[in-house]
């Protein structure tokens, strides 16, 4: 099970610098891995469409990482196929004025998923314990009380109906490089640009510290992170899509049944 | 072009007796229609990825059509392959009591797509000047003040940067019976079935007539209608995208230059 090999155990105190961003240990080769992909994806879509006819489950997917890693790749490639109408992606940005007036798990939870639905959060509240933090913008008493909010309404939402995967998308320093000189030389990719994004790669240190302490703080029983490398995008496609699958397999979903005697039942003319 | 010859005309008097549901004279047989509904569909996908990232144009999809006419086949064919990020579904179903303390427009505007999106819904604010006017909820001075009001509302909208195009799905009265038994027959559509389909069935031709009224008062130059010969579910796939298709390529999409001089940045160690 790829789930529970990538999930942090509940209490584990997480190193990054002890999990290699370039490990493909899962796949034989890139072949491999897109072949695999192409599977899950198949499989992702066709227990999606139970889901959504069962009405009953609903699966939230978090996705975070520094820029580069891979989030809106994530999103194309693991959820691309899936019947749209049963899928929601959220990009959280910087906050409105309307939403900073209230707390900082409210617009969260106004885009949590329905039943039936998939929800992805490109981005999510964990921003809120990682830029802030990093840029000073809170205390560390703050950003430990919000973890510690954080888990209990992640809690809530799990005494439902709802599951909750959260991964951590995981590039080296030296590939993100690499991704944003793409960015700067290939013409399709200069929108993805953003001067910002220098400015944050000099607090590289800062922000691997911040996400060991939410990686290490919020892996919880009932809410787990998952670390995915993510230098080769094939793998951490790959990975995703497999988590995902596995998770979506776990909720033994089915076609389900009416309560209605349908053979009694007549089509007028 | 197929969009131009599946347009209603502004000003034209519909009578859907002349449109023939079944028609699939735009396909050599099945197989062609597959294939173009193939190129068409990875065409779009290739399309809203470039719309994403110019974060220019929105496309607004309107689905209608008597229950079983596909429009949830439409939104799991057509935009199945398009990048999920991109894409938003609403399905509109029995307003909430807040919903209907505000005007009939006010959800619908809170659910238009935003720059970069293509949003499909599957059923509309047409629904209050169809079932309403079938079921005696509205009078006919209503229902005629509410066509005027949502071509308004769809002129402000279109005034923008938004696109909408807007599709009735024709399916045959003796298609809706065979599509109608087999929910009743296939343990994998039984959830579909709900009685209330039936008692709507017998209103058909009151239908028939309240979609002929909209039709003919709401496709406008602005916004236009266009009819879908459904019975043949392949035909009417392959014509939506196909339409959708023409659209998208009529918007001139191009990826977006970037206002930085992207020679003299450096990324830092």
């Amino acid at each position: 099970m790829a789930e529970q090999e990538l999930r942090i155990e509940p209490g584990r105190k997480v190193e990054l610098s002890e999990y290699d961003p370039g490990c493909t240990r899962w796949f034989k080769d890139k072949a491999d891995g897109e072949e695999r992909l192409a599977e899950d994806v198949a499989r992702i879509a066709e227990m999606q469409y139970t889901m959504w006819a069962e009405n009953k489950h609903a699966l939230l997917v978090v996705l975070q990482g520094m820029d580069t890693s891979g989030k809106d790749g994530v999103v194309r490639h693991v959820f691309s196929g899936v019947n749209p109408q049963g899928v929601r992606v959220i990009s959280f940005k910087k906050p409105s004025e309307n939403e900073a007036d209230h707390d900082f798990l409210w617009r969260i939870h106004a885009a949590v998923p329905a039943r039936g639905e998939i929800g992805v959060f490109n981005r999510s509240h964990y921003e809120d314990v990682l830029i802030t933090r990093v840029h000073g913008w809170i205390t560390p008493e703050v950003c430990e009380a919000r973890c510690g909010q954080i888990n209990m309404f992640e809690k809530v939402l799990r005494n439902g109906h709802l599951t909750i995967l959260k991964f951590f998308l995981h590039i080296s320093k030296e590939e993100q490089r690499e991704r944003l000189e793409s960015r700067l030389s290939d013409p399709k990719k200069n929108w993805k640009f953003q001067p910002g994004d220098l400015e944050e790669r000099k607090l590289w240190k800062e922000y691997m510290k911040a996400y060991e302490y939410a990686l290490s703080t919020c892996s919880t029983a009932h809410s787990p992170w998952h670390i995915i490398p993510s230098d080769k995008k094939w793998a951490r496609n790959a990975l995703v899509a497999r988590v995902v699958r596995e998770t979506m397999e776990g909720m033994k979903l089915k076609w389900p049944r009416v309560k209605i005697d349908l053979e009694k039942v007549k089509v007028p003319d």
